[in-house]
């Protein structure tokens, strides 16, 4: 609420224009609009057609079935991440757009067309046991509407497939690169795409892997520049900020 | 090398307009200069006008000295990082465009115009100590011609001034949070600025932060969106991602 | 004991009015009696009214269902923490004032009025998943008699509904807040509420959260003045404490 | 600013009794106020006589210097922690009254009477090696005027004297633990005084220590009820929330 | 093989008592019974009496049963540890001299007479989630002919029948002492038991114990001198060593 | 591909002997075949004999079997690691040369003659609970053709069969050594063996072994000479690594 | 206090032999003297004969000094550990009989005769590099009137000269066992000789020993039996464990 | 000792051709010479021509002259690795063969002919920092008489550097990979070369690379085959196996 609106309100109200009662109330809102709108842009369950997001793990069926029904009254897309078959079950009898994907564990619900958007992301990935990861991604940057592009199994064992779609992925905006174990990928793609590359770690491995910490240890020293890191695992993340950027 | 180009080398081979030493010196050039093109993008050592960076840290002054002299014969702009006044008394020697920046320790010589960004970049801090690293990501994406701007010091004992400033900082088109401790500031701003937010661990503290552990792990694990993490105290890299980004 | 009766006492065997053998059975029981005193300051166990409290995990239900027929023969209200239902139907079987809360995973039986305190505590939590460990706190903080207002859900992604609370808050003597992944929610209550802050980290989360390491390392260095810290996941800790402080 | 001040307002500027420029301004401080309100209660460098601090580390002496001499304006005491002497030898051509303690390494400046609090605070430490904690602990919670009882190298090896001083450490209002290694003291004295207990741990020691995380662990993880722990080697943290628990 | 004994045989040879086939043989083994000799003074399957003891983790019941059945030749005790009741259903189809201790998890066969020591062992503990660790220690040394007493639920809740029993277990040769989350008690018992303590973490807890190490760390950095400490939860590791002690 | 290989295709162009179009596959492939080679060099999937290896953890049986159909289409033998029963079952179906090794957990189709090696790789474990992994190594160093001798069992409690051995183990070329817990095994193999030894922690333990840390850690800091390590439970890389040294 | 004494007491109180005045004195006293025993067992700082010990480490030269002269006026003999050649000057200023030794850094005044213990222990080290910690147990053990035997240097590089003094390190009646990096020693100690094992860990070493924790990782999960472990470089520890048991 | 031996002097024996006296010291000594023997695998000190070696770290420049002088008895090259030029000057004063490396910080005496080996060994490293661990490969390898390429600063910045010698590299017979930060290098190293590789973190970076973990779990953790790892910044360790390899 800038200073003009400001004035223009109170001499609404000294005008006799506005109603004291109308003033109080759009005062009294004013923070709560700021933070709404806060949250608006956190969560984005008001603008429409934006997706709205829910975090499946630690969430009974009961929980999720109650959020994605009342989700249901606005024309967004739904997005749950985390979830399983059986929450599916529960979904489908609600809408029978649901779509469960299977790898990335994610249910969606699409209301509007798919717009695709003229840049596109590429999601590049060591190997095949990082796919939950990596669907998990795609399903992410997709329901944001997003063109995306997979290359994957793309690891260290078979680097020469990367050098291979150097060219093709150097053309997306922004790069996604999903690893475990060691986590060179990123490295690699980071000292050959001059794109911004977000490198999600994965839990995938054994030993000295420790739950992923080895691959998060090696993408945060990573030598190559244009790199950052989001939480193990995290696919949901780093859909969400490559489409941020996607869309700058 | 595509297709259409190769033809012709082999046209005029067959031809005899290309001499086979010269094919020979070509094809044999195809992997050097794929590659140097890979160098060239991750070292911008020949794009004229695009600086050229040296990671001063664990390097004698003497290696340093060389390594500009060398620089200085490009007309590219030169950012020295985690250097020191010592150095920067031998650098000033060969050119009195160098600049030392004492709370950065960078070296920066600019031989460009600035030529200033349409869009800005936010750098966004949590407390004095932190400045060193905040400095680092300033330094680093101004050589790169972007336009920042710093908002210091607001941390959680100082939160309000970043409500203060968070319509402009919304206006960034992206937004670099630096933090040491507890590392909670990314959380907030990123819950608050619908911008890519790049946070930056500082190893700034005592006790249970463990040299900047505290900070990353709370910088990973952080509930808000659209937030991504560099290494601890990675200044460079962090103002060198937000370029990237500013300039997509 | 102190000086005078211990002079009392030695009178009384000068005078012949204590037999040597009760004065020796008076004086061996000196320790015992301190400690005892020391035991029941602790367990709290025979001070009517006074709730007695069983810690159910690595316990077997039969050996909970033997404390329990135990402490049914003082008046005190009983509280069991970490137990399952399968105990909650032995113990219904011994007393129909068996209470089990199925989120904190707690069973209370309360023998005596709840006396409502002059002042209360507030427990705030960051997210739905901390729930187990929240319920958990208020439980205990009310077995113990203490007015106790929730204000759940206020993580960074809804943090408005914190600020919308803020003054409500400050009216409480202390407060609780429960948080996991970063932690950072005790860093912004502490900054904004003036009154002291016991901070929970929990388990919740995946990745680099490690089992709560991430969420307890961010509370103990927190920026924030007025906060300590508690075990990760340790409600009945919390509860207990601002059980005390509120009674202060 | 509740809904009766916010109608006031409005009427006033609706009878023309206050000019719109004034209403704009009290509505743009709207958000300030509230904030500043909250600097205040966090910094409380605007309450008279309420100390204002200084976390001295990583600061430079001219900073330091700069912040005393901008605090010296008001009535406020003044603390610096972790300072050294030479910023002492700056500070003390300022004023006079300031005053260096060498092994809290801290600096105070009283302008304001002592004013004894009716209840006081216990501070209890392992050993003499722990001072230097534990004397930021007293200083901190003297200049927040608290009465403050010292019971000092109380650990493992001299439990004795804790034991003979339990009876007067059960009349403070919370006690202060202060314990290196394995940080055992607050479990002990937990378990023995029914009052909350601030368990303090600190870097001091060697091997397993590891910088303080043996202590933290332990206290972290006491049996004892009523124990909350802070950041290791924070004696301010602890002599802050001490005085806030002790002024309730 | 002392050299008397090495005279005394090749004397035989030069005397043509003993065949060279025969000291070829003899020799050839002599490492061999000197390492044989290690292995039983290791596992002491030779020495008449002397108990063999199987680590019964991470062997299937087959093999178990297996090497008891080999083990039954002997005239020694036998136990097997960490165990399951599946085992001994097995192994009681064998011998009906099986016990099976369901707290310690453990499998002993007595065939000798229990010969009380003249000294005896101090097992004290915790709480009673450690049991399991603690009973594995006095099934232990109970096989290995120690007289034991046990103080069990001693800890910090507790710790006045610690004072109350410290004179009996100042009797104790040897005391052994399991604690689990912040293992204080070896310190206490330490401080003021003038005898060699055994410390035994345990992975009893939650949170901020990770796993024993809390209670390993704590033990390690204990204040008290006259403590080593054993791995988490080996309390055949205490109670072998305590054995080894108490016949010194 | 070599100049000449170069010069002699350029010379067939020029001399027309070669089409254009067949030049432009021909170096368009040029990288392929390069990284395809590369390719060959790390999965040897061409090369006749070589075995192909899959990696079974993380992989449905489905996925499994669908590769080692793809498989089968060579003449190579074939290797799945980590796999199960289950698998198996679903192999045995496609072919009847599959063989299961229940320890090891793995999958092997031998197709064509085992070629003894002229050297052999010494195969040392400390004990039968490391025998998965050790197992691991076998399999793995026989599928590549390799004479594998294996000293069983020769840890700390039983290092007399490792002196026993020594000699025997001194003739072998490599020295594979598989331990758990201290990890010791492999100084004491690298002190009385001059050849290279390949250490291989395991996760077999409790307590403070911490999932292998400490035998991993205890193996890198092995003052022996000629240790190298791999990852923990890594016993198909060890096998590996000893049949490239073996048949240098 | 045993209750013959008790009795006593209380009768010359009956008797009129003792005043009530001295009697409240006398059980005033109970605890302190209990307790101050406990501190005698724990200190001996009263037991003639006795050596008084103090932790130099974090200690400033004056602190020593002032102890080091109160300490002087018992007959008691004296060690100060983790001191400096600095506290040396200071300290033979007040007596001619302290002695410095350079490698443990200990300083000892001895006043009474050595009384040689009929049994010895024997200090075994891995290499020379972890002699200050070696030393530190041997000046301990001496000071207390042991018999000490070292065997140094006999780490895996030469560990032939363990076993070549196998036999004579049985006879100790209890062996220290000092080593750093990967502190496989006491594993070969404990498994070759039947005596109770002290295992020190020393932080000598660089890379993966971190500051000595693989030593003390490898120490705890020893699979020998009989070994037990005191803090990192704690060498002062062992050797008081040592006396201990050697004179039980 | 084999049989034939055995029995020919228990023959003498027999035959009196041998006194027994000479057969008691000759077997007594049987477990020395064997020992012996292992000491000079280990050490070598005693085969001619072969290194002696000597870890410089942490002992003080007499001890090493001391040393030296000792060794320069025998024809024997000698390696001083971790020393310093002050040690260097000392012993330069003992011969005027002594060389240091200012960056390996080693010195070394060569007294006998440099014997190329048939192969060589390349070492490859990532970056100008990680030289002085890149130089002790280099010294360690030549004094031991290999043939060595270096390929240096070829990371992931300046990977290409690493491809333009690939097929170079593939000639040696194996290759030490030293890389600090993610240790990305040696997995793209043993994914292209098929030959064993060695690889060596280096402790050099910051943050999140945590004094060399970052990239020894990355090493660790390498997808490729045929790699494995030394302890952090073991350059000596590296050039000691490599060297044995070559030369098998």
């Amino acid at each position: 609420m800038n200073e003009s609106r400001l004035k223009e309100i109170l001499k609404d109200i000294q005008d006799g224009k506005m109603k004291i009662e109308d003033g109080v109330r759009l005062f009294k809102d004013f923070d709560y609009k700021e933070l709404d709108y806060a949250k608006i842009d956190n969560h984005r369950q008001l603008r429409t057609g934006y997706p709205e997001v829910v975090f499946g793990q630690n969430k009974t069926p009961e929980q999720i079935e109650g959020i994605v029904r009342y989700m249901m009254q606005h024309d967004n897309n739904i997005l749950v991440t985390r979830t399983t078959e059986t929450v599916f079950e529960r979904v489908r009898k609600i809408t029978d757009q649901a779509v469960f994907n299977p790898i990335a564990n994610t249910l969606s619900i699409r209301k509007t067309e798919f717009k695709k958007s003229a840049n596109h992301i590429a999601v590049v990935s060591a190997g095949t046991s990082d796919m939950p990861v990596t669907e998990e991604v795609v399903v992410t940057a997709e329901i944001f509407d997003n063109d995306v592009k997979r290359y994957y199994d793309v690891g260290v064992a078979g680097i020469h497939r990367f050098y291979d779609n150097v060219n093709e992925i150097r053309k997306a905006r922004v790069v996604v690169v999903v690893a475990g174990m060691e986590g060179a990928l990123p490295s690699i793609v980071g000292g050959m795409v001059d794109k911004p590359v977000i490198a999600v770690p994965t839990s995938v491995g054994y030993g000295a892997n420790f739950g992923g910490l080895s691959a998060l240890l090696g993408m945060l020293t990573s030598c190559a520049s244009g790199v950052s890191v989001v939480n193990i695992d995290n696919g949901f993340g780093a859909g969400y900020l490559a489409s941020m950027i996607n869309k700058l």
